[in-house]
């Protein structure tokens, strides 16, 4: 049952989308800014995908209900100057295990290639762990053509620097494999908070590359809902952190 | 060999059943209240599941005989005064592996929808790593008219904090993706022992909500042979530790 | 290709065999055991069983030959007063994880299940993390009877004391879901040491249990042996920890 | 999907080649002695190796360019004085999983076996922990033919002295399984820096051995770019962790 399922909510037909991974991670950058790009222009949910390798668990959202683990995807049609399509990405987790994140890229890739998807951005975080003062946005990409590019919106190129670990790394090596083209942007950011300004960066190269306007007045109003949301999580977490280390310690042995 | 063994000890017939989780978690809290339930009303199991994801280990139970890890499958019929069908998850631990986790649970819920479960409710417990004065039970559910239904009962609301983890957690998650009503009463328990009374507050709310009447008067003494069996094998473990400690450190690289 | 790979050297006949599983556990018990019993009486090998799940690896053995992690069944014909037929398991390792130990065992108990086997022997070591003064032998079975046998043996029954962990357990395990009657001897053992004296005392008690008699001078020139060998690649293992710590800990990032 | 892909570049005809393994390790020493004689000879590629059990990233290379993680199949035909064919397996990675291991090497063994492999070479390095002042290599082979070769090459053989761990180790276990005859040369190095000079010697073994000359002015060259590659990538990692140890560590727990 290691089997990625992808449930079509809707039939779309888009041309030549532009698919963008946008899922969890470094100081939700990524995520944040494909949020904010699904609420301003209203993209329509398409498919919802889940697997077994996905963290155990629900989440509890407002007033008590639970929600599942879950990776989304959106369709825009018609952004921007250009009446770009747009397949975006996003969720609530990456997959837990090596294998799983392979399996799930190749499976979702497999499934948005139906729609002859012309290229592929990721986006995700950079982290700096210190404050960042003028937040850039750090790039790399399948070719040399997409390089070009990235340096044309004034994104920094990485070079010979380590890896890109997980879905935003993964779509482009199974890029490089199908000879389709992708970008990765990185926005630098501490990594130790919900970072509204990096994914505005972000937002900006990428309204540049493709040639769309956005509104990010939101934006930093989105970052500090979650913000909330997690740190409500957090607190709870300390808490019980805090009552256990006051209690007997020795007690905790007898966790069941 | 990822498969979720289900062995079908009778055929069973019941009418819309509900479906009780109650595997062992926090504080042995959701397992004792089940327990309780399947001996108070001499409840009939009807199935056992084996899974290559449990623990590989047997247990020594009373007189040397060893049993294995175990989910198990009880039923009961006209409980209470809506002469309500029962089937109930219990069993000794869960499975090791979150894709094991995930599995299992889907397994199991495919197998008793079969019996054309009406609801589904999931025990826990909620640890407080403190002493607990007032024995609070914490709810969370699929469905609003769910949340309702425990507010009514005196269960207090969780809302944006973070998640269920397990099958408790799980089962809920499959019930939102298959249109099933479910809910989860979690009681609140210091964490670090056999909750009996955080079991009680559970089983209070749970007779309140599915209008039967249950006699709690052994629950306390079950908690105590729980808590004993646990002691032995802690004192076990710890005698081990200790000796080990006494003896020469160093020779213990030479563990085969 | 979770597949276990069961290769049968020798087609042999054999009539209601005992099957006795010695894999190496705790202080090599079990192991030093049943190796003196396939030496002793000159037993056959009649099959090797590889699994993906043993440690990826190959040992280099005497005068540079390396040789694969594996484990081999051996049999013998009429042993003792009582004429028995037995089928051992042995090698030089078990699974590395939890769903590998489920699999192999099953997948080695269906294939010599083929050989009508009439009872089960697990051979392990408990630790005492201290010197041992009198080695007992402890014990635990699949049924009250087994369990009167053991007694009768004066083999010192446990109880409810925690559970059995690996091949010994879950062969039990899988013994009580079969009907098939199976006991697992403890040889009690400091454990950080290969035990001669504890696995001496679990032949001693299996012997008596089986009616047969064993020479067992040649046990501690094995358990030497054994030693050695361990002993060397740990002198190279704790060598190099000992020059890496005197060379510059800062170098170690640059392992590759 | 535990399958590994081997994409078939090129069709090649060769006669009774050699294998050699050379996947990175201890000290880079194999792969950089491997990466040697590919560039040495002007080797051909004929096959690329994907699995999802290799890490879940892509690397930066230069230039902002991405690649995958990957392994890769080199030929070359008639070298040395005997006309010797050879296929050499280099990556960038091995799997990160003990299953994933066993499953490569019996795939890709099953793979180069179609072209009539008449014996198996696997390079890599044996750390010491202390800088190397003489750059011993040390054997192990399937067979004592091949042992006394390495005698005669004036290998040293190493005897009762551990395992060889991963895909150096296990080409040989499956070679011993097959009944192909294989050699593994483990060239001495501090095992803390990419060791240009470890690697030497180990090309010098296997230059005798395979009868052919080799020119190794380049190879110092190779390990200054790997090393300046890694170096940077940790540098980078550096930064990060000092940075990360300057600012507040409590704010590290909010880290999405």
């Amino acid at each position: 049952m290691d089997i990625t399922e992808i449930i079509t909510l809707e039939e779309i037909e888009l041309e030549n989308p532009i698919f963008i991974e946008a899922l969890p991670g470094i100081g939700h950058v990524g995520k944040l800014a494909a949020d904010h790009i699904i609420d301003e222009f209203e993209a329509t949910k398409f498919a919802e995908i889940y697997s077994p390798t996905f963290p155990p668990q629900v989440l509890v959202k407002e007033e008590g209900i639970v929600s599942n683990m879950i990776n989304e995807l959106y369709c825009l049609k018609d952004v921007g100057e250009d009446n770009l399509d747009l397949i975006i990405l996003v969720g609530n987790t990456q997959s837990l295990t090596p294998e799983g994140q392979y399996i799930m890229c190749k499976d979702i890739l497999d499934y948005v290639k139906k729609f002859n998807i012309s290229r592929i951005f990721t986006l995700g975080g950079m982290a700096t762990g210190q404050p960042v003062e003028e937040y850039k946005v750090l790039g790399a990409a399948t070719h040399e053509e997409d390089v070009e590019l990235l340096k044309e919106a004034d994104i920094e190129i990485r070079s010979n620097d380590g890896g890109i670990v997980g879905a935003s790394g993964l779509f482009l090596g199974l890029a490089v494999r199908q000879g389709i083209h992708g970008s990765c942007l990185m926005g630098e950011t501490p990594g130790y908070f919900i970072d509204a300004e990096s994914a505005e960066a972000i937002l900006n190269k990428l309204s540049h590359l493709l040639n769309f306007e956005i509104n990010v007045d939101k934006l930093e109003e989105r970052a500090e809902e979650t913000r909330q949301m997690i740190a409500k999580a957090q607190q709870m977490e300390q808490d019980l952190i805090n009552k256990a280390n006051a209690g007997n310690a020795d007690d905790l042995r007898y966790i069941g």
